[in-house]
């Protein structure tokens, strides 16, 4: 952002009120920037208490009059920020600083995140913590529809080839020897950039620890927790039964805690006497809901009201069509919220290469554990990360997966409403997968699913991913769609729709 | 080997004796590799219980007529079997095959071990589980010894980027998914070859684990052992402290058990209570000894009596430099033994990336607890792995360090007898660290190594890994060399001199 930039007319605020015009150097930004970095810089000052939670915020005509910018940016960027939980709106009332979020604590500097904010490619939460689609396709497999999977075919391999080219070029020889636990600093630095521009965490490098993935992330939480003696995990009902194994394996027992349609519900979880649980906010595991602002904030009043902590699983946070992304929850508290992602969704799965970023509270016991499990990650495939985020292919990568996922997506709700009449999707318009309900005309479930299989298509009923058992006959499935080209797509849907006696081929 | 060259006069032994022709094949290798290929084939005869335990062997002199080869050739194959356990001899009463081998169990199909069998680059264990050396490099330091890193200019780096280019170009899409947690089938393949080759072990790639090193295999073995029940290892006094600080991390508490000049005392292994065990027998870290045939023996009869296992730490199993390599202990009793390698000495620590062979009754177990820490090793270094092994890259890369390495030894001892005469260098003649005494008129022991520290020398001393405190003044150093010039040691131990009083500088 450029300050030299400002435009004509932007005025500060009337006297005794906050300083609005520390929010004016991002209305310089240049125009397709300007919404984006007005959310930054509004998010930024709450976060670091420059506008103390309770203050009122001017009206949506007046903040914009005194920027000297269009009313709709302004609405726009309080929408957003109450969406993820910094501000509070009520309907006539106006719009305060919500309480829920805290700066972080130690020296954290915090995080570079209204820097180089880039308007373009509009993302967020992504599919399929699921981990791995079991097994090999069987004998007559036709079409897989289980979700989880990326399409392999995009990883760039030609640009990954250079970047390994020039990495063991200029890599010094002592970066290959034992590696720091933390991983390569020049990794957590660019991961820390990235990571605060596009998914608004506060992304210290020196918190932020290089691991093998949302998997490890969980496993390394849980052997911390453990130690500090804590016996349960509270997991998302539906959620990926994966997050439970995890934890299981380092001897924390799974509590399913229920949702509903903007979250866990507060009643439950208070309920439960866990003091951790594993979230996906931003995107739900399998529903597909995104959290409600409420639930969001009731979640980090929990967790500071028994000391607890939350393991955010951004799974798919780089992947969103229709609006923007909602910011991570670490944002609002990073110091109750360990936020972990990995590139097996962008790149691919086989890299093992992701990343959390943890409390303070609690980094050292992760980076010891992450010593003992492993000594650190690879160091090359580090490196060629790195110099792929700094240089811009990382994002160019995900604008590439963006519009094929994109186009496959359009492809399968084309392919639906065509051969299944009647069948809703819901869920938010992000990620690698679709929650679909048929009707229950080509039901019962079991009927379904099996003529399914015995038609080559392969698929997910939603009450895998939980403890819910559906009253109606609705079938409800958790197709995912990535991996798949447009006209895989149609091809699954056409047999599974004679399978089952749609329109076609009943 | 190929039959079709065996050579005229190898007639079959006598009738009613064990079936010496089963040998035949071994001794038509070309003659370069023939020591090595009867070697083998009696290993492997043994090991298949086609020779049993307590068979009497021919003689020497009876074989070597019978197989049509130098005597010279047979009891060197004789010597070398029963330094490994697989033959017992007692001076002028004969050589008779040894109790202490077990054929793997389950369907292992085994080794590979006799095939491609090439005399050339003798080698084995070499230097330092110690883990990465302490912190960065403090001010002053001009010559560090501290062990266990090898060079890492040595790093093969165009080659390594030519199979890294060869395999993105190659790989199938769906390899770059979630990867068998067991590690990638071609590179199970590889290692398990390589290794059955080079260092004598039963590897069935079924039960070879890819892992981060053997950092890594400690701590999956140790969760595996305290799952069952087990709440205490046994370690080498002396050995390395990083071993107890791993399996602490699972829950398991270190017992040091006593060495002497033969291996683990058997007495206190005994009296321990330990069911698990971790060992360095090729070459003993850091005493540099070999363990002698019946200690290997002894520890495998302790592990079968009270059903306990053995984690063999081949640190440096690759470079040996003035006698061939003692087979690996896991060739006695794959059914007891996990054995744990890497590539941390012979490529770069930076890979992190070893191999585990797993004990049948433990494979689903430790298969199951690496699925949980990672989901896998990442698969790209992997499948270059495999490329180098398949190759010969790997053979080539362990020449090239073992050539450096056992220049820069002679380097070392030049230098101890020029400037610190009278210090006996002990250990067996391989990996990359040495023992050294130096004579009590340089010490006492700390003064020694304060003076060193002010002339920028870093050292280690044997007291900083066991229990044992010297009654005598003499100095005992663990001595780390390869990662260092000949002329940076020269420069080192000169500098050593001359702060402690030696010939020169004082």
């Amino acid at each position: 952002m450029t300050p030299s930039r400002t435009t004509s007319g932007g005025a500060p605020g009337p006297a005794g009120q906050p300083a609005w015009e520390l929010l004016l150097p991002a209305v310089g930004a240049p125009a397709r920037r300007r919404g984006r970095a007005l959310q930054e810089a509004l998010r930024e000052a709450v976060r670091s208490g420059r506008l103390a939670a309770g203050t009122r915020l001017p009206s949506t005509r007046e903040l914009a009059a005194d920027l000297g910018v269009s009313r709709g940016l302004v609405t726009e960027a309080y929408e957003q920020l109450t969406a993820e939980g910094y501000l509070r709106g009520e309907r006539g009332a106006g719009t305060w600083v919500g309480g829920a979020v805290r700066a972080p604590g130690g020296g954290g500097s915090g995080t570079g995140g209204t820097a180089g904010a880039d308007g373009r490619g509009v993302r967020g939460p992504v599919a399929g913590v699921g981990g791995p689609v079991a097994g090999p396709p069987g004998p007559g497999l036709r079409v897989d529809f289980r979700p989880g999977v990326p399409d392999l075919s995009l990883f760039p391999r030609s640009a990954w080839a250079a970047a390994q080219r020039s990495v063991l070029a200029r890599l010094p020889h002592r970066a290959l020897g034992y590696p720091d636990p933390r991983g390569l600093p020049e990794l957590r630095g660019a991961l820390a950039g990235m990571l605060a521009r596009r998914r608004g965490v506060v992304a210290d490098p020196e918190r932020l620890v290089v691991c093998s993935g949302v998997a490890q992330a969980s496993t390394l939480l849980g052997f911390v927790l453990r130690a500090r003696g804590l016996r349960t995990v509270g997991v998302e009902d539906p959620g990926s039964p994966e997050h439970g194994r995890l934890f299981a394996s380092t001897g924390m027992e799974t509590v399913w805690l229920p949702l509903d349609g903007e979250g866990l519900r507060p009643g439950p979880l208070a309920a439960s006497g866990v003091r951790a649980v594993v979230v996906t906010p931003s995107h739900q595991f399998p529903s597909g809901i995104g959290w409600s602002a409420e639930r969001r904030t009731a979640l980090l009043d929990w967790a500071r009201a028994v000391d607890g902590y939350v393991l955010e699983d951004d799974y798919d946070g780089d992947f969103r069509y229709d609006r923007a992304p909602v910011g991570a929850l670490q944002g609002l508290d990073p110091e109750r919220v360990v936020y972990a992602g990995s590139v097996s969704k962008s790149l691919a799965p086989g890299l093992r290469l992701g990343w959390a970023l943890v409390p303070e509270a609690l980094l050292d016991e992760v980076v010891e554990r992450k010593r003992t499990m492993d000594l650190g990650n690879p160091v090359l495939d580090q490196a060629v990360l790195a110099e792929f985020v700094t240089r811009g292919g990382y994002d160019r990568q995900l604008r590439r997966c963006q519009r094929a996922y994109r186009e496959r997506r359009d492809a399968l709700l084309a392919a639906l409403a065509e051969h299944l009449p009647g069948t809703g999707v819901s869920g938010i318009a992000a990620g690698l997968h679709v929650i679909a309900r048929v009707p229950a005309r080509f039901g019962p479930p079991e009927r379904f699913l099996a003529r399914a299989a015995e038609a080559g298509v392969a698929l997910r009923s939603l009450e895998e991913y939980g403890t819910a058992r559906p009253a109606d006959g609705d079938v409800r499935l958790v197709i995912g769609y990535a991996h798949l080209s447009p006209s895989a797509v149609a091809e699954g849907i056409g047999l599974l729709a004679g399978a089952v006696g749609g329109p076609v081929g009943s």
